[in-house]
């Protein structure tokens, strides 16, 4: 990757007449090379490839049937017979895409009515449709929060979080994750007033599985009078009676002023959105420019989204066979002798010794057609190598059962646990 | 907007118990306000709803059917049939989205094909398939320049760039629009080497349409020593024998070491890319983390994005006809008294005398069926009022003759050129 010889394009000028990369291209490089370094020879987990789909979690990679347990799919919609109807009836009537901003282009009939559905699931009057998940972060908190003004983040947070803190120009600060102690004491110490200052949260850490302190983070917030913000990207669809997030699951929804959320994790598809029931934050959309600046959603993902949110809402018990599978698995996991890095629940990470074990099980699990997440750090909180899973209402008990014998063959063989 | 007594879940709690609005709320409150001021009574530029389509241009707008001259479908890819079967097979096929990111989840096969065609299509032999085109420029920007690098952009670069920059981390400085001699100082006056520099521009700016400077800014850059960046997202379809846009009609391709695009303009879905030919740029991918940490492309988006570039590719005829149409009707403009803000070519603007011309226009041209964009300071390089228009070659002649009926007719009655 560090060969300087050959830009077939762009001439001598391109590279120091030395031949030697320096500057950008030499720190790209070499972080390459470190990449590189890290998977050695054998599968890389960044270039596994898929050849087919026969379901949420079900696929052939390298010609071997392999059952997914490292999607985010947790509740199967994105193979549900209705969300792709939804989304072929859109394709025919409004194409395959909007080609503009809403703001530059109108709002076409279907992405109102989907900021209406989400507006409704969540309770509050206001909502605002972004592009991607990442964009409804960066686009929210940007809005939200500039120059002059704090914004006091979970360390655990996810990275469109932190690219949205260094974008909107306002001073950043993480407190210590899930400490209510730590950000009373951040609060305690800020030199702005709390009305200037956003504390921003997430419902579900999705590498660690955790769920976040939201009631209690929230309620110091409130006490200093600061606003609060709660990224419910994994926890929609698995958490709360209504299946709004952790946010509802503990009864914290008054504390907080403003949701994230995307589309592309229980929904299915992909794009994100934000909800609040300020009056005084309707304007937030001409604030977002992460909104106004970018095309809007595909129609046929809008309509998609529009469907699996109103299942979401209306089917309770496919969340219960959610729970009931996700638990059955973990359990099991744990009784093999592995350290699981948060409660039992539909994501988590099993912790490896380091990254040798860790690349090692990967490999194998993958080789006997299991496919997890293998996480490294920095990517991970705390340092750890770990192997984050999914389990998802589409696996059946037999997926389940698979993949439970294969870890415990691997367990024997490499006194692995 | 700034009613701060309800906010019917949150309780006393939330705002200050004076009942006042302060901080983050205030301004935002404050903001709302003045952009209600802005437009007054009547339609609202943002708001207007698009109740259905009829291609890609044709459209019914509040019971009114009218025809869309401010989309940025400059070749009405978005009703191809081509592109809408490929879409619908893929929906079929892999479901309504991957749910995850692809280093979390796997590569579908999708993705990697969609990787091989852009890099193909443009002559480079990397490339990376981010969300959205916002996060293109996100990702790629912040990917390669970062604390202790400086940043150069052109004054009249995308949101996306100036947000990118932010997050980078690196020094950013705008040089003149199109302005070779701004940049040369620039670059001369830096204190960092210039390997450490990356020169960003765009090959054709959407709001006055004109063609960015891109051969003698990038030869510029080059003397110095610099990367230079180009952000194709308008001139794809558009501009250069091969469709590739500004860069490879001014014959610049040897000169810019990373191009980014979009999907979302003439491709017509939503997405976006960068390519690159230096193989120390390979590694890329894992330093953008708008790439990383999130959700890919909906398998329907890249297959349609797919079959769209192998038109645009092959169908040189269209991109003729987009011209042809383009050209009359910017002629046409013209001799009807107005000024804009470039040569002809499928988008540009005319300038308005001030802000209650432009709306009087805007509102008097979507009254008779016709609608365009009204873009107001401070979105608009140069502060004027500007009515911005794309034409497609989805337009018929008919549509031109109406619009430019309609505009004379306009412009007799109010004086209005």
């Amino acid at each position: 990757m560090s060969d300087s010889s050959a830009h077939p394009e762009s001439g001598p000028d391109t590279v120091a007449a030395t031949g030697q990369l320096t500057g950008i291209l030499r720190r790209i490089a070499d972080f390459g090379a470190s990449v590189e370094g890290m998977f050695g020879e054998g599968d890389h987990p960044a270039f596994i490839q898929i050849d087919r789909l026969d379901g949420p979690v079900h696929a052939v990679i390298d010609g071997r049937k392999t059952t997914l347990f490292g999607t985010n799919s947790y509740l199967g919609l994105n193979f549900d017979p209705r969300c792709i109807a939804a989304s072929e009836e859109a394709l025919r009537k409004w194409g395959t895409g909007s080609t503009a901003s809403r703001v530059a282009s109108g709002n076409q009939n279907g992405h109102v009515v989907l900021e209406r559905t989400i507006a409704d699931f969540y309770g509050r009057p206001d909502a605002i449709v972004f592009s991607t998940g990442f964009m409804a972060n960066l686009g929210t908190i940007c809005g939200l929060a500039s120059q002059g003004d704090l914004i006091l983040y979970d360390s655990h947070s996810h990275a469109s979080i932190i690219d949205a803190c260094r974008a909107s120009g306002a001073t950043f600060k993480p407190f210590r994750h899930n400490d209510p102690a730590d950000l009373d004491r951040l609060l305690t110490e800020a030199t702005v007033p709390a009305s200037r200052i956003l504390v921003v949260m997430e419902g579900l850490y999705s590498v660690w599985g955790d769920v976040g302190a939201v009631k209690d983070l929230a309620t110091v917030a409130k006490r200093h009078g600061a606003l609060v913000l709660v990224d419910e990207a994994h926890g929609m669809g698995l958490y709360g009676e209504g299946g709004r997030g952790v946010t509802e699951a503990q009864g914290a929804d008054h504390l907080v002023d403003v949701i994230v959320g995307t589309f592309s994790k229980s929904v299915g598809v992909i794009g994100g959105f934000c909800v609040t029931s300020h009056p005084a934050l309707q304007p937030l959309r001409f604030l977002a420019r992460a909104y106004l600046y970018t095309a809007s959603l595909p129609p046929a993902v809008v309509a998609s989204a529009r469907t699996a949110i109103g299942i979401i809402k209306t089917d309770t018990a496919l969340r219960a066979e959610l729970w009931r599978k996700a638990e059955r698995f973990c359990r099991s996991v744990q009784a093999l002798g592995y350290q699981l890095c948060a409660e039992p629940g539909p994501v988590g990470s099993i912790r490896m010794r380091g990254k040798a074990q860790g690349l090692d099980m990967w490999r194998s699990l993958l080789a006997r057609g299991i496919y997890v997440n293998l996480l490294i750090p920095p990517a991970t909180p705390g340092g750890k190598v770990l192997l984050r899973f999914s389990v998802s209402a589409a696996h059946t008990d037999e997926d389940i059962d698979t993949f439970l014998g294969v870890l415990s063959d691997l367990t024997k063989v490499a006194q692995i646990a």
